[in-house]
């Protein structure tokens, strides 16, 4: 049974960066909602698009484990990725809602079953039910086309990217209306700026949705730069591009990490020619939210913990 | 929790037989065990076995979907097929079987942890955990390899199976062992004789088990003969080849159906050369068990309540 009186909360994203917001959240008494890209089209997820003709799964099934009560079998088993024969590089969650969506009918419903099996406390939704692509245009005029050629980058990865787009423009999925129109708070990111935040907010209606909702907005700027996408950004520079996007005085908070990583943590990184995200030039609106939030060790990323803690406060 | 009065069954077999008579007997407060052959190559089951060396999923699958008290959702994703792309031909519980067999370690701690995430109520046992070939000679002397090439046979099917034998030697699986032992009824077949009944038998400790067993032994014979396997056969005809493999005076009961089915329904039976089982000359014991146990429509199969209700009064 829902509680009447519990937080609503939306995360926007997918990723690593929505699992790690979202396992944090799960252990406080909220009401969890997760929006999940729709660009995705590489690997294993690409294949099944394209064989299937299913919308993308990948970023779903990341979200579903993250959201999770069920055994660490469960997750370990939606997470497998095969090593053999036919199935090689596909992991088992992305094959369970592919056969779901045939099953069902829907990949809406496809995911509500998966979000079922794995007792999901929560609701997963995916951000639109059209089949787009992303599509970006770097500053020398180049067109880069699929989510994966801009995550991956073929191109000199100095290269900014000027703009972003969807093709076919596409609506936002009914339910993510009610959920972000419905929330107390609206966590955006952290997650790669181009190609799992802002292909949220390319899809018709997502604006007008956040505007009209009375929740708390907060952007989770990412610990670590992507080569292609965030090449030499600080934290200020990821707001520019998110309220580009967003549009201004959307947002309530920015979350920003302080805290340096360890140079040796940092070495697996430079071969990525992924640095740290200085805070840079921040404006006083959002208000910046500074922080430790940095794991102990292990990768580069956010404590769930901390993270959680700091974003519960906000409510 | 087990009920400790309820009667302990054993269902020997593998394929639609199993199916039904497992799915007539999960309505009765029995505690249910379901011994699978592992001679099964062919088909999905075949790729996965050859891509991934497992135990074939195949054979488990239906008796697990057969046993299911989950949802009808679940079952009909587990039976689900792909016929798209690099997946086509695959069932999905076939995969889900295999990638639980990578996370746990195990075929059979797959097998247990796809019966839970089913609810399946009861036991499902690989009769052994050995990767086992089966092998026929025919009356003219030729050999066949491989469950399959006898399923679907490439020879003339009217040439009788003269020896049939596993390569390598398989030892009965210790779990099978107890379920056998601790039994009050042990039902084999109905089933396809030489590839879903008797590789079971052919499995060293199973003859043993059986002799040790205090439970009432029963074999249900088939509707309908098969190419190649039962060609000509009459219910005298599979007793005889079944006690050749089990040993004499080893069955209590033999069920034979005697409803014709009406020449419509066996038509499609025709151009398998497939043809009614007629009960033909039955020795007093083991003591038939005559009866209507034909569906009243559809395919040739026996009836699941019909034929659990005489099952259940053999006891």
């Amino acid at each position: 049974m829902p509680n009447k009186n519990a937080s609503k909360i939306v995360v926007i994203g997918g990723g690593t960066g929505a699992f790690t917001v979202l396992s944090g959240l799960r252990k406080y008494p909220v009401e969890l909602s997760a929006i999940v890209s729709m660009a995705d089209d590489g690997g294993s997820t690409g294949v099944l698009r394209e064989e299937f003709g299913i919308l993308p799964p990948g970023d779903v099934r990341r979200v579903l484990v993250a959201m999770s009560h069920s055994d660490r079998l469960l997750s370990d088993l939606f997470n497998y990725r095969f090593e053999e024969g036919g199935l090689k590089g596909h992991t088992f969650g992305n094959i369970m809602l592919t056969a779901l969506e045939r099953v069902t009918g829907s990949f809406e419903d496809a995911v509500d079953e998966a979000g079922r099996i794995l007792r999901v406390k929560g609701k997963v939704f995916p951000v639109t039910l059209d089949n787009v692509r992303l599509l970006a245009e770097l500053e020398d005029g180049t067109v880069v086309r699929g989510e994966t050629n801009i995550d991956i980058p073929r191109h000199d990865g100095r290269l900014r990217i000027s703009k972003i787009w969807l093709e076919p423009q596409a609506q936002l999925n009914p339910k993510v209306v009610e959920a972000v129109e419905g929330a107390d708070l609206v966590i955006i990111g952290p997650g790669d700026l181009y190609t799992s935040i802002v292909p949220n907010l390319l899809v018709s209606g997502m604006k007008e949705a956040l505007k009209k909702s009375r929740a708390k907005k907060v952007y989770v700027t990412n610990l670590m730069t992507k080569w292609g996408e965030t090449t030499g950004f600080t934290a200020a520079d990821f707001l520019v591009v998110l309220e580009k996007h967003l549009g201004k005085r959307m947002l309530d908070y920015v979350v920003v990490n302080t805290k340096r990583p360890q140079s040796e943590r940092a070495q697996h990184y430079e071969k990525e020619n992924a640095e740290f995200v200085e805070p840079g030039n921040l404006p006083s609106h959002p208000i910046p939210v500074f922080g430790d939030y940095l794991r102990n060790r292990g990768f580069v990323r956010q404590d769930p913990e901390r993270l959680a803690k700091v974003l519960m406060s906000l409510i």
